[in-house]
């Protein structure tokens, strides 16, 4: 089933408007090729809902947070909502300071996501922010100890918010708040490239607006797919090899990437 | 001939001014180098003019365009055109939005540029901004089918503003609206990697900087390297290798074509 | 002693906060995780100085400078002071326009650095836009003949500032106005690819954040662990390799770069 969700993204071709960092903007890009789909960045308040009108997804970044961006996120999110195509939000640093914990709150507050996508102490930042409910305490990171404390957080943030909720770490989880894919995909040394969780982000966006009322199902292919080709380019790498090598051998191995091959590679469980 | 304007880019290492997008701006500045030419990258009114005085050339690109960034073009390409150096304009998006159309019209009406290159639907969202005419119809992507189309409607849009006008896609059209280079360089792969046709954009200014007084030569002499190294970089692709190793390997290439492989392998005929 | 340096880097996972140009963050933030350590890039000044209070470490970098930037860089580096942890200055083409000089100026004066990194003519622009003298005569680059010369300026700036101070070329010098070291590590293609200052600031930051009281050593360290890996990475390159793979590659020998190589390869000589 899988697989076919890569396939669509390769015959569909869909164009993902992405409001993002500056860091990682050029990979950003780049996956978004590799796996079939077009980028477009723009971040002006000016043309950004005109940007997403022509869209077929969106996908919103609060990494390196500017305040003019955030009525750009406002415009294009709301733009996503008219024209029916999915929104992500990737709340890079949510916790980190209150300008990001704010902008991440007005976002929630004015657009209907399809996916929240980020790691835990990010999806714990907005559901703290939501609920002002302090009992839950998952720990640091996703671990295979963890899991059961953060499936709880992220099915309480969808079941409030409405979005499939993807946490990322050692393990991953992809939640509607009923059903969880725990998946098993990746390699630790993926955390040692920047942007990897950015790249994940748009490549959800593509997954998921590839395959319209599937959000949870794609979601979880989005990361699958990053997983298995984290795993794939770790095996390509040579003993003088580094970050930057990684980097790169990720995204070829997306752009290689086949239904049958993600099928076959991709590790769930579903709780 | 095309080969000793690569000889003069690499002999006087022009310093080139960018203004672009921050998507592909640090494979803007490595294709500078590759080529031999310096790379100045500043965006802020407050010194766009002083640093275009500095330099041999400017480059001006739309993407992910801001407010503030036009007055700093405008502020550049004034003093390029005072100082007498080449000025390029990418007008990356300029259909997209009714921001990006306003910006490349304002920039047109206050300055003379050397070279404007894009794609089709960019080229010809010029040429109807300032014609208003809808009649010429080239199609959607410039092809050996729609070559006659788009050569009326790129040696308009040269007559109209003095400039060379650069058309790429699968047939790569330059034109200063008497002659016309007709280039079959390049590999559809490119079209698999962001900001190529940004790292053209800059490359094109380093060349018509270098070799004074020809425009039409010096800008096909970019489109043809930016080509020819695209198909070099494609036999040296493995079969894992993807989108990501080929942005490298198109780099790596301009980095080592010679003056004699230029002149060998550019593919074009007159028009 | 400089691989302990390393070794602490290793072990500490020191966090930085880097407010710098968009054109090599990206390399940045990779080669600070290269290194083991962490990046952080936040450049609002609405969470600046937050984003500081969290870190280990600072860099600030002038290159493609904004108006906005500059109370978030002062923010941050007066966080950085409060906080009792590093601040590493790259002062980008200050000696481009009178707006970069003015920010650097303004810097110098609010904030007490660690480290000031930069080329010749960098280092001269700030040792000009503070005494007035024009005395100093180091000629364009720093090469073994203008050594004395370059001695005798970055001295000179280290005592006014009270910051170490780093002079990079074709010989590098680390002084802090009474020792110096003179380094020979690196290699002449370095210069080929962007930033490769930019992201020896960062690492710079990295290896004084994570040795306290030591932060004449710890940039030396840096010096020669940059140098050090650009040798590395040249000499993994195969005759198609251009700055692309180049860049790639330093980046990948910083990554496996252990302490015993740094201290086996470091080349310095104390003055």
């Amino acid at each position: 089933m899988l697989g076919s969700l890569l396939q669509a993204v390769r015959q569909t071709h869909p164009l993902i408007h992405c409001i993002t960092n500056y860091v990682t903007i050029n990979d950003c890009a780049n996956i978004l090729l590799a796996a079939g789909a077009s980028p477009i960045m723009a971040d002006a308040p000016e043309e950004a809902a005109a940007v997403t009108a022509r869209s077929q997804g969106l996908t919103l970044n609060l990494g390196t947070l500017h305040a003019e961006r955030i009525p750009a996120m406002l415009a294009s999110g709301r733009q996503a909502n008219a024209s029916g195509i999915p929104a992500v939000l990737d709340p890079v640093g949510a916790g980190v300071s209150a300008f990001r914990a704010g902008a991440a709150r007005q976002l929630l507050e004015a657009v209907q996501f399809a996916v929240i996508r980020g790691n835990l102490s990010e999806i714990r930042a907005l559901a703290d922010a939501g609920s002002h409910a302090c009992g839950v305490d998952a720990g640091d990171s996703l671990t295979p100890q963890t899991l059961d404390a953060c499936l709880e957080l992220a099915g309480q943030l969808s079941r409030r918010t409405g979005a499939v909720v993807a946490v990322t770490g050692e393990t991953d989880l992809v939640t509607d708040g009923e059903t969880a894919y725990c998946i098993h995909n990746g390699h630790p040394m993926m955390r040692s490239v920047t942007g990897t969780g950015c790249q994940l982000s748009c490549l959800t966006a593509a997954f998921v607006a590839a395959s319209p009322g599937q959000p949870l199902q794609a979601a979880a292919a989005a990361v699958c797919a990053m997983g298995l080709c984290g795993e794939t380019a770790y095996a390509r790498l040579s003993p003088a090899d580094g970050n930057a090598a990684y980097r790169d051998k990720i995204l070829d191995a997306v752009y290689r990437l086949t239904p049958a091959q993600l099928e076959e590679g991709a590790r769930y469980e579903l709780r």
